[in-house]
């Protein structure tokens, strides 16, 4: 992990997380970016369900994927980006709920590779409540202009 | 895995994806249904990318999810449902194409936990190209009105 | 998770641990067993090496899919016993060093399906060194005379 | 994937193979190397055993891990090496058998990343029975003397 990371890497996940078009479609908000952290929030939606009425898998994972990418973007240099490479997913408890709070958090950082693992929970009243988890493996990529910011 | 499925299973698949809501809000369609394999189809769209203009892992990982979810599905009696546990993803290529094919298919079917593998192709011109797979592993689900269908 | 763990899960877990011959194979150590979570100790051993002369990854595996199986242990009935579905470990760094520690903690707990993760540490001089993360998905399982204790 | 591997492919994994004393611990020999596969093979012994007599989780890990390891190594260039990333395991069926029987083969090859199947199977009388899976990430490494070989 780089001991301070870059001065704007605020700005620079916030802007890589806007052009995260599939972000927007599911209503997803970038809500807090700490080195080695990144939280991302989704209010609930009845487009967003599967048969059962439960905010749908892939759902879960496309917003523990993010928060997980950009907790790993915390820790790289400014002219590097970051691949998933792969990730699991636990799914724990329906999705069920007003809103959902999703937590990557950097676990290992690297010059290469680097792992983060997510939680995911779902909030209505009283405390939130786990419902899926990932563990996912970063690439750190550079000079890639593909895959730049 | 039932020796022979139900004789209705095609049309139970068909309308149980008809609930998934996340599926018509990516554009995914169900084209396949065959015992222990179904296959589901989506066009490319620039809502579904993430930063670098690629599909997202999440659209990815929905789509592989719905398509072992549902070969699932096709080898479990008629007033059974399955809920994903979990599932891992690796993402091999990057997701650039007109359109993608989710393969899901069962490797081991179970009376209470089916395990189903996927894979995801990129479509353009030429032969299509493996860009992810999964491995799923699925709880068969018995007698919960919040679960059914 | 129950409440309170069965009076004597401490006993019947350690004698579980003595009949598991592996962990004896490759000298792990049963030296924690709280409710919830489990610790495994293993000595360096040049009989337990990969190609490199470090630990090899399947012994890593086996120590932290024990530590990870009876801290599920810990928070089930005393008839009940617990199979491993599936695992999933990230390897961080190389496995060197003088000894390596091994917690499996019940991430959520339930009646039929108990997620457990697990961290693998080398221990040499000076701080453990994190080299290894697991997730696993247990089952819950009663009245099979083949899978008892 | 290399078009054809390099011509002493067999003789570098053998000899690498070898030097894994993991996989001399618990009896595995490695019987198959092709361009993009390789298994290992293994007597039952009640040593390799958890505590309810079935071949301990570790251990299968522990041989697919090698069969998919040696897989890759199967498809780089006879200067380089692989390291296990991570990799999933689904335990399908109780290890019982006369002997097993460890596949791995190359999904995806890469300059940078490798991915690998792997399946397991034991055999008694009759046919072969799938007993767990794996899906392996692996890291060609070049230019390293700890990871040589």
């Amino acid at each position: 992990m780089t001991d301070l990371p870059p001065a704007d890497f605020r700005e620079r996940i916030t802007r890589s997380f806007g052009r995260q078009r599939a972000m927007g479609l599911i209503g997803a908000q970038l809500t807090r970016v700490e080195h080695g952290t990144v939280e991302i929030e989704l209010p609930f939606d009845e487009k967003l369900t599967q048969q059962h009425g439960f905010l749908h898998a892939g759902v879960i994972s496309a917003a523990l994927d993010s928060a997980c990418g950009y907790a790993a973007y915390t820790v790289i240099d400014a002219d590097a980006s970051i691949l998933t490479i792969e990730f699991k997913v636990n799914l724990m408890s329906p999705g069920r709920g007003d809103w959902f709070l999703f937590r990557g958090e950097v676990t290992k950082p690297g010059s290469n590779i680097i792992v983060a693992d997510g939680r995911a929970y779902s909030i209505t009243d009283g405390p939130a409540k786990l419902i899926a988890s990932m563990t996912g493996t970063m690439m750190v990529v550079r000079g890639r202009q593909d895959v730049a910011g």
